[in-house]
Order: structure tokens, then C-alpha cells, then sequence
């Protein structure tokens, strides 16, 4: 970005484009250099951007450099500078003090080699298999976690739904996050293992369901971040989003209580300056129905009936080796993950018995 | 302001209205309680609003009330949540957990019954004062400091250009700021004398020049409050803004440098939804051009024959009784000046000198 879109970006968490019109974008997409690299950029003309085997991937021309004020941008982007923001501290702390923006020329697309460039699908790329399969409605889910039945749950009601609006072929993007994510979620890697076992399992349709990698870095950025997932999901042919309570929150680094109100995300989303045509999918809350034993929306006329499993709650039954109540999630899927937290364990120093003396 | 209006003030600089189109509305304007008024108000239907001497002034209708947080409307209007900004210590920090909006329905105006509330003209108010005078061009100075004869050559100059431009009727709209200023600011009774002084000198044209009140406190949030200082003087009737560098901006409170890029409050303000249809006027620099003794604009090339008195210098020259170079600022206004600082001077302790032991 150039310092113009940088500005609109930070202030107004949208664009103006050439035809007058506003386009979201609530998240600066910004290059830092160091004061070193702006010595030996000079005033040269172009630079060339190398990826990370030394190849050049793209060409910046035109470009102009300026101030990366570090302070401004974590303010307005997250609403707070408290220390232990996990995308400021392993991204932006450590970045230079400078910008870089111009005119990019894209050589070749970004190879991870990590064995998932198989699912990192561009815009481009999605609009065209969702045309491929002739999708008239596309709904779009963002996760960064391991998906479980309730997730599922939702995802097969909003496909029943849809086709009860009278849409003929909706599709499902499972889209999940596959950048910077912070260190107690569950690796890229894993959750892409997880994710197939849950459709080989048919819990979700692979005929209707197209799972790509969204590479962006979670910013937890609450409210302000909830407006970039939804539109890029835009961008990637999708027309609904499902939003769920507090959307890329989580607590405040310093103070006891959630970061962000937890109704601020859908609200600020559904009055953002260019997303006027989303249409917004509330996120229905499912839990663990013990009269049932299976993942069902949450009833709050018997809520004690329901268990709410976390995060923290299924890592500690993982690592444990126990398993969760059965029909939380598919066996095979479940499978993964206790490998995973096995293979945790194994790296951590066993803790041994210390004699006092 | 409702929530709703609170959080796209706050994410977007601006509200949508009912027919689509966006209006600027970068502070938001709110009322903050307490627990004890929160309780106190319970599940009233509605709420009155008292004026200082105790009058109702207003009543609140079918109002909300929801949560302050006071750090993410602080990181968000400001870009920094660093101690020490005067609005905030003022004003913020001391105000309750809890903001209240609703349906507002006004009784009668605000009285300050300070000697001045003639000059507190409402949008209507000078609107109809433009029309009266057949004005086909209002252009807005916004300060908060006495005028000097830069100010004066600015606002005099900005006419001319008008006039060339094919305007019959050019009127200026001298609109000090009359609310909260930080303690070193000159306060609003001795500006507003000065002001007369400069209108009676005939340093400015009383037959083209308004003088009002606008009674906004100064928030010095930089490129965020520019875009306040410019919209709410488009709601009066004016069509040009003059923006100089670094408008409503203010040094770091706990760094050596400008809290805002002295570019950002031109740049962002000419970015703004829903100002697209504001001339913008740049500020062009004044100083005292000591070849031919008097303000003038300055001329990079001969940069040594200028003098840049700031208002510490002002005050400084006040204080000691010593004179500006003359062409400064009128006599009669400077004499205003004086005899304010004497003032300040006769209520501080003087400086006794200390015998050392």
C-alpha cells in the first residue's frame, strides 16, 4: 500500500477507488523495511521483492517510501497498544520504521512447499471452481481451530437453509486461516489433516464443500479484523458469511475481560463502508447435548443439559488420552489431534519429581 | 450518539443515513454516566437533560445505555493511549463506565451566560447570517490563538482568490474554538477581545467577516478532529476550509516529537467520506519578513530574512512587557494580550530569591 491507501486504510477501514465508490478494507496491507534497506534502496526506481529461497517473486515500481508509525497503526487497527498482542509482537514490534508502496508486478504466485500450495487457491481460482460447479450461492466459514460436529452442525443447517431460501447449489467454502496464528492454536499442518479426515468422514459433503487456505495472519483484531475475512471472502466469490459471537477476539493482553465486546464484531460488520451487499449469517451457538449425545443448537430453556467443550477443554482431554463425549467430532478427525498433542508431549521436558531437600 | 452511531464514529469516521450516502462524523459526540446515575435512571422511558444552573434543557427518549470503553475509544481517536493527553485527562478518564443515547429532543439553547453567548450562533443561525449578507462563497479559519497579521494576510489573501476565482461575495467566517483548551492556550473571553480589537483595527473587514463561536472542545486528535473542525463548518454554510500543517495535532505527550504527521491531517481530511464535496484551502505559512517589516509569506528561498515567532515567543514577548516587531499584530489586539499575561503574572507566586545556606 501506498501511503494514500494506508491512511483510508487506518482511518476509515476502506478505500475510495477510481469510480468514486468505497471498498472495504479495514486492514493495512503493508510492506516495513529497516533503515538499512531504505539506505540501499536509494533512489533507485524499482525494487525487486525476493521470496524466501531468493527468488525475486515480484517487481515495486514507482514506489514511494514512509513513516511506519508503529504506535498509530497498532492503535487504530486494535483499539488498545497494551504489550502482548500476539501479531504485534511477532510481527510489527520487529519491523522496520518505514513503509514501502508502489505499482506491484506479480512474477509467479507464492510457493509455501509445505505440501498444502495444493489448497491455496486465489481469489481467481475459487470464483472459477465455484462457476465450475455452478454454485448459486456461496457461504463462506472462517476457522482457525479444528472442526468439530457443532461446527459442522452449523455449516449443514446453513447449506438446508439456503436451499430452503430456493437457492438450488449452494457451496461451502471452508476456508481456514493459514497464516500467523498464535502459539497455543492448533498448527496449519494438523488442522488440514483434520479437515480432510472430517469430510472423508462425510460429516461435512465433499460434493458441496470446498476446503482452500486462506494465508492470511490472524491479527486478532477483533471488530476491525471480522471486515477483512468477510471481504475476502467477497473477493473469492462468496456472497454469504457466517459470523459468530466476538470474531477474531480474544481476551485483553493485560486486563481481565474479552478485548472486544463480543457483539461488537457483527455489528461494526454489518455497517461497514463497502460490504453493503453482504449478507450476514448469524453464527448459532452449539454445544454438546447430553440428552442426545451429539452436538445440537444450544437451548436456553435446558441449558444445563448442554456442555460447552473449549479449546483448553479438548486439548487437556487429548493430551490426557481420553476421549470427548461421543459425537463431538469424528473419530478419525479426533485421531489427528491426539497425535499432535502426543507429539507435544513428547518435545516437552517431562516433568520430573524434584526431592526438597 | 447510539451505539450504533458510537461504533461506525469510531471504525469509520462517518455515519450511514437513511438514504445510503455517508456523513462525516469523526468524534463522536456522547454523554458518559455512572453506576449511580445508571441505577438512579433505572427502566425510565425517558431522561431530562440539566444545564449547569439545574434547568431542563432537554429530554432523552427512548435512549440506550451502553458500555464506555474508555482505552478503545481513546486508541481509536487518537492512534495512542499515552498519559497525558489533555482532552482525555480532562474530560475522559474522569467520566463514567457508561454512555447514554437516544431520541433528543431539545427545550431551549445552551446559555453560558459569559458575555459572549451572542457570539454562539447556531448552523442555522449563520447560514441565515450568509444569506442575509448574499454571500456566494463562505470559507472557514479555524483557530484557537489570538490573530496575528500572518492569520490576517492568510484570510485577506484567501479572498483575493476567490474574488479571482469569479466569487461576487466572498465572506469569511472567523469561527475561534470555544470550548475545553489545554491550560497554556489563551482562554476564549481574552481571544474573543482580541478578535474585536483586530476586526476594529480594520485588519480584517468587518463587512465580509463573521465572528462566531464554534463550541466544540478542542480534542488535538490530529487528523481524526480535522475532519470535525471541517464538517461541522460545512453544516454552518461555509464551502472552503483552510487547513494549515499539523491541524489540531499537538507534540507526543511522552515523546519528543509530534504526536501526527504534520502531512496527515491535510491528507486525510482531503480522503474523508463524506467531505468529497469540500474545498479544501491549504494554509500557506506566515512569518515575519524582517526586510520589509512585516508578515508575509514565506519565501524558501531567502528563509534568513524570516522570523518565526511562536506563541511561546508571544508569550514571552507579553510577559516581559517587551513588543513584537511591529507589523506583528495590531496594537490594540497586542495591548488585549498584555494585559491578560499581567494578569496571569499578578495570581502567580513571584519568584522570591532563595538565600543559599
Amino acid at each position: 500500500m501506498r501511503e494514500e491507501e494506508y491512511l483510508q486504510s487506518l482511518h476509515f477501514n476502506s478505500l475510495r477507488v477510481k469510480d468514486g465508490s468505497l471498498v472495504n478494507m479495514s486492514l493495512p496491507i503493508v510492506l516495513a523495511i529497516d533503515d538499512e534497506t531504505k539506505g540501499r534502496i536509494g533512489s533507485s526506481s524499482h525494487v525487486g521483492l525476493l521470496g524466501p529461497d531468493g527468488d525475486c517473486v515480484a517487481i515495486l515500481r514507482s514506489f514511494e517510501i514512509y513513516k511506519h508509525n508503529k504506535e498509530e497503526r497498532i492503535a487504530r487497527t486494535w483499539g488498545t497498544t497494551a504489550p502482548g498482542l500476539p501479531y504485534v509482537e511477532e510481527v510489527i514490534t520487529r519491523a522496520g520504521n518505514w513503509l514501502i508502496g508502489g505499482d506491484l508486478e506479480v512474477l509467479k504466485p507464492i510457493k509455501y512447499n509445505d505440501g498444502l500450495d495444493n489448497y491455496r487457491l486465489s481469489p481467481k481460482q475459487l470464483r472459477d471452481e465455484f462457476d465450475k460447479r455452478e454454485a448459486d450461492a456461496v457461504f463462506a466459514f472462517q476457522l482457525r481451530n479444528p472442526v468439530h460436529n457443532g461446527h459442522a452442525l452449523l455449516m449443514n443447517d446453513t447449506r438446508k437453509r439456503l436451499l430452503e431460501m430456493g437457492y438450488k447449489n449452494p457451496i461451502l467454502l471452508l476456508h481456514p486461516l493459514g497464516g500467523f496464528t498464535k502459539a497455543d492454536d492448533v498448527p496449519l499442518d494438523v488442522r488440514m489433516e483434520q479437515h480432510s479426515k472430517v469430510l472423508e468422514d462425510g460429516v461435512l459433503d465433499p460434493e458441496t464443500t470446498i476446503v482452500a487456505i486462506f494465508p492470511s495472519p490472524m491479527h486478532y483484531a477483533g471488530p476491525t479484523e471480522v471486515q477483512w475475512h468477510a471481504k475476502a471472502r467477497i473477493n473469492a466469490g462468496a456472497n454469504f458469511y457466517i459470523v459468530g459471537r466476538d470474531p477474531a477476539g480474544m481476551g485483553h493482553p493485560t486486563e481481565k475481560r474479552d478485548l472486544y465486546d463480543p457483539d461488537h464484531g457483527k455489528k461494526v460488520l454489518s455497517m461497514a463502508p463497502g460490504l453493503e451487499k453482504l449478507n450476514i449469517l448469524p453464527f448459532r451457538v452449539a454445544a454438546y447435548d447430553t440428552k442426545v449425545n451429539k452436538m445440537a443448537f444450544f437451548d436456553p430453556t435446558r441449558a444445563k443439559d448442554f456442555l460447552f467443550i473449549s479449546g483448553t477443554k479438548m486439548r487437556a482431554f487429548a493430551k490426557s488420552g481420553e476421549n470427548p463425549p461421543e459425537g463431538f467430532m469424528c473419530p478419525s478427525g479426533w485421531n489427528v489431534l491426539v497425535k499432535y498433542y502426543e507429539s507435544l508431549q513428547a518435545e516437552e521436558p517431562s516433568e520430573q519429581p524434584v526431592l526438597s531437600t
